[in-house]
């Protein structure tokens, strides 16, 4: 089926049919420069109303590390204490104060996100839209991620984002995938249970 | 800075650099083939847990996509009309039943999303992520998608989902762009905006 895509094939083996979450990295760090190139790459994501709510703050080593494996899952701090990068993805519900200049030909585009749960689902929703693009653009630059869920939200947010219009939604180790870096591809639903003609 | 990347300059531009969010269409189908390479690609895209929560439901001509415009905002209703194909991308609540088949390891799996809101919540985060690869999926068919968050989900829910476990999260055209498919590029936010160390 492969020859339906225009993506090539290798770009398809290295975004997705061979990209995998990687638990164990090898000591090759990851610049700023690298960070830079997939920025550069995911920010061209669309996001409703351009709203671009997706934060991303970087934790190196040293005490930030320390910080964040206090609210680690107790399965993920080992593999989170050793990733070369550790980023923790969060939503910015501030995100319409950018609108005037990001959104500029519709004046009320900010007003429109007076009310403040709406803001947050907002947030929230293309947030998590743009971290789908943040992965395959981890991938694009040849790392590989380790997407973890697992970690005391609330915990995290007053230890890194209090008193800020932030709320975590993902932490995601990066790197250079060690060479038992992965379990078994897991089973992916079939067609016939995703897909569906109305 | 595209030299800091594996993926090819050819791919960053199809996924990233020149693919955008199209609102008109040339009339040229969308193949129920090409809808399966589209899957087979962003399948592997990763989840928590494996979840795969996301479903597509395909909306061709005829008396689905009338019942569909009804619930379209005004601004897109027109847009997504002409569309060759529509999908409406929905999270699937149930999505633990398939647990002990797609995450065999962890007997618990299915258990441990009992709670309806934690399952919910589940649901609609990871088939958020799926969403980002969808889209990167259709660009890489070498079509355009056009996503919309502006619709009556509650009207849209009770015309398709009503009595299933499905919530509906984006309505999004899919075809070929025609030549007047879309506006400017609207500016992207700066990196020191969305990325900080801490």
């Amino acid at each position: 089926m492969t020859e339906l895509l225009t993506l090539s094939a290798d770009a398809q083996d290295l975004l997705f049919r061979e990209a995998r979450t990687a638990n164990r990295f090898t000591e090759e760090p990851v610049s700023d420069e690298q960070v830079a190139a997939i920025y550069d790459l995911m920010k061209f994501g669309p996001t409703a109303m351009n709203t671009q709510p997706l934060r991303i703050v970087l934790v190196r080593d040293g005490e930030p590390r320390e910080r964040l494996l206090k609210h680690m899952a107790d399965g993920n701090r080992d593999k989170t204490a050793n990733a070369p990068l550790v980023a923790v993805l969060a939503a910015d519900s501030d995100f319409h104060e950018h609108l005037p200049r990001t959104f500029p030909h519709a004046p009320h585009a900010k007003a429109s996100f007076s009310d403040e749960e709406r803001r947050a689902q907002a947030a929230t929703f293309n947030a998590t839209l743009q971290i789908g693009y943040f992965l395959m653009a981890v991938r694009a630059a040849g790392l590989a991620a380790g997407p973890m869920g697992g970690f005391d939200a609330e915990g995290l947010d007053a230890e890194f984002f209090e008193g800020t219009s932030l709320h975590s939604l993902l932490v995601v180790n990066i790197g250079t995938p060690a060479a038992d870096a992965w379990l078994d591809r897991l089973p992916r639903l079939e067609l016939d249970v995703v897909v569906r003609t109305a």
